[in-house]
């Protein structure tokens, strides 16, 4: 049973309806109806000690903002502003109060810089290491809420930034690398990630795009949800890809293929949106003026599935991989999937 | 470091303020202003496995219930309508997929007989045992919403139902006697309790209270925050507290004082209301019409703290004792409390 499989059995035991419901499960927020003009934007996920993060490396205050920050990010992805967030903290019995303290400096920052309040939660003891559960609630015009279900064939697909440095610099830190000199930016892009709220609003605000989405799981599992939910596919040129130097210097030193962290690694909390290509100007303008890189690496289409378009190892022409889902799982088909 | 100071460190450390944000840290609910007339409550918690519940007892369905009708309870002690859940699931790697399936069936029956739609969430691995986060949105009239904070000294303090039967039932589970003939109605009140909703909507919609919250923590610390946040202190007649003949004869078993499961034993999830003397008649005949028993157990004064009225163990006349904050607590003071 994977994760998407275990979604689909959720949805699939609560199939009702409210008028109010605008947009239910399977987008990176919920949407709800608030007034004639403005909707509700509602996301929830979760930080799991040993799972999404680690003690040894990760600095309470630096958790503290990734906790705001990923969970932001769902929001910049529809286009929208955050406004309240609600933390269930689950702690061990004998946590550290300095910790806590630090951890709950980085949370304030974080929600202070992206607009946001702490308006409730909840404190449990969690037997077995920290567990973090944000649910932010934002607002956006309702007509300009951007889902995931808008891409089309003939669309072109856009990223933010660069795309991978988060997973090298997870990889960096579980290797003992990470004061590194030289590849700082990536380390960084692991444990303090900035969501594009900015960038986001104004991609949904100025119409420029069809879908968007923000990349978490790996651009092969999250763009592969965009093509399912929008009836479409896509090719990815892995030749457009945007990479860094120092991702180049990291997979060299490494003896690593950077396209892996780029196709597969996870928590990137880039945007990735579906634009028509005559918004190419306005785009790459719209890029200039916020100082985000924004680069086209692939068309959508009529066929199935994420193909990623590269040379042929021996040297030969291109060839197309499907490489559909092949990010980042929770569930990786394990004995489990047996089962059901 | 208790609870509530973990709780007062967050709030400290984000202190803003927005316009629609009503009611934020402290309450059942926040609320959240939706438009002119109505408000939005937001209310999250957390189950964990190994201390909210065991598995060893907790059929999945009756936990996939529970994880709804506790977080719906907090809805119906501002007196309001659950409309949206958002559900994080947090499941072992290689978690039984029929499980899934009972707790899934579960939760969907509770959704829909609270009348409540599951509109999002998150899904993750947790590598020590099962995590369940829900947050609810429900609405309720602006001007009808009921707080903790209302309680005003000379008011009546009310109950609903009987006190205790959750935690002496899970006693019986813990101490193996989860069949025990006679006392099913404290094992079904542990493994699956009914949130007050009607009971709370009535209240707040006649206007009987000033302030309202559920038992969750048991009943001297919950009335201990009430107290607090109103500015008010309380006596408790012992003599008045609703006991059920099924925990006498539990307490009578097992050697033990039923008062203390009904003093401070958790998630009865009845509910817990201050009104005015002159309410009496038209609580009871609510009380009446809806089939709930409500009972009148102590009254409210300007003197600080949750004082408790009893009979002098040597058969003297009637002592108080301070019982503030005696209920459950999560991080009650340990090492870390020296700490900080």
């Amino acid at each position: 049973m994977k994760e998407r499989e275990i979604i689909d059995l959720l949805a699939s035991l609560a199939p009702g309806k409210h008028s109010d419901l605008l947009v239910g499960i399977g987008d990176d927020c919920a949407v709800i109806r608030k007034n004639a003009d403005q909707s509700w934007l509602v996301t929830m996920d979760t930080l799991i000690e040993g799972v999404h993060f680690d003690l040894t490396w990760h600095a309470a205050e630096l958790l503290g903002r990734k906790t705001v920050a990923v969970n932001v990010s769902d929001i910049a992805a529809m286009g929208g502003r955050p406004l309240f967030v609600f933390l269930s903290l689950g702690l061990p019995a004998e946590f550290d109060p300095q910790w806590l303290t630090e951890f709950s400096r980085g949370f304030a920052a974080a929600c202070s810089e992206f607009g946001c309040l702490l308006a409730g939660g909840d404190t449990v003891r969690s037997p077995n290491g920290i567990m973090l559960t944000l649910t932010v609630l934002g607002e956006a015009e309702s007509g300009r809420v951007l889902l995931r279900s808008g891409a089309r064939a003939g669309d072109v697909l856009w990223v933010s930034g660069k795309l991978g440095r988060a997973a090298a610099g997870l990889e960096l830190c579980r290797l003992g690398m990470i004061g590194e000199s030289g590849l700082q930016d990536l380390v960084q892009a692991h444990l303090d990630p900035r969501p594009r709220l900015e960038l986001g609003r104004r991609v949904a605000q100025e119409g420029l795009a069809h879908a968007m989405m923000d990349l978490s799981d790996g651009l092969a599992t999250d763009i592969a949800h965009m093509c399912l939910r929008s009836g479409v596919g896509i090719v990815l040129d892995a030749g457009k890809l945007p990479v860094s130097d120092t991702l180049r210097e990291a997979a060299r030193q490494l003896g690593l293929d950077p396209l892996h962290w780029m196709v597969a690694g996870g928590e990137d909390f880039e945007l990735a949106f579906a634009a028509a290509p005559d918004r190419k100007g306005e785009l790459l303008a719209l890029g200039r003026d916020l100082g985000v890189p924004l680069t086209a690496v692939g068309n959508f289409d009529t066929r199935k599935g994420v193909r990623l378009l590269r040379s042929g190892q021996d040297g030969t022409g291109p060839v197309q991989e499907d490489i559909s889902f092949a990010g980042f799982d929770h569930f990786p088909a394990g004995d489990n999937a047996k089962k059901i």
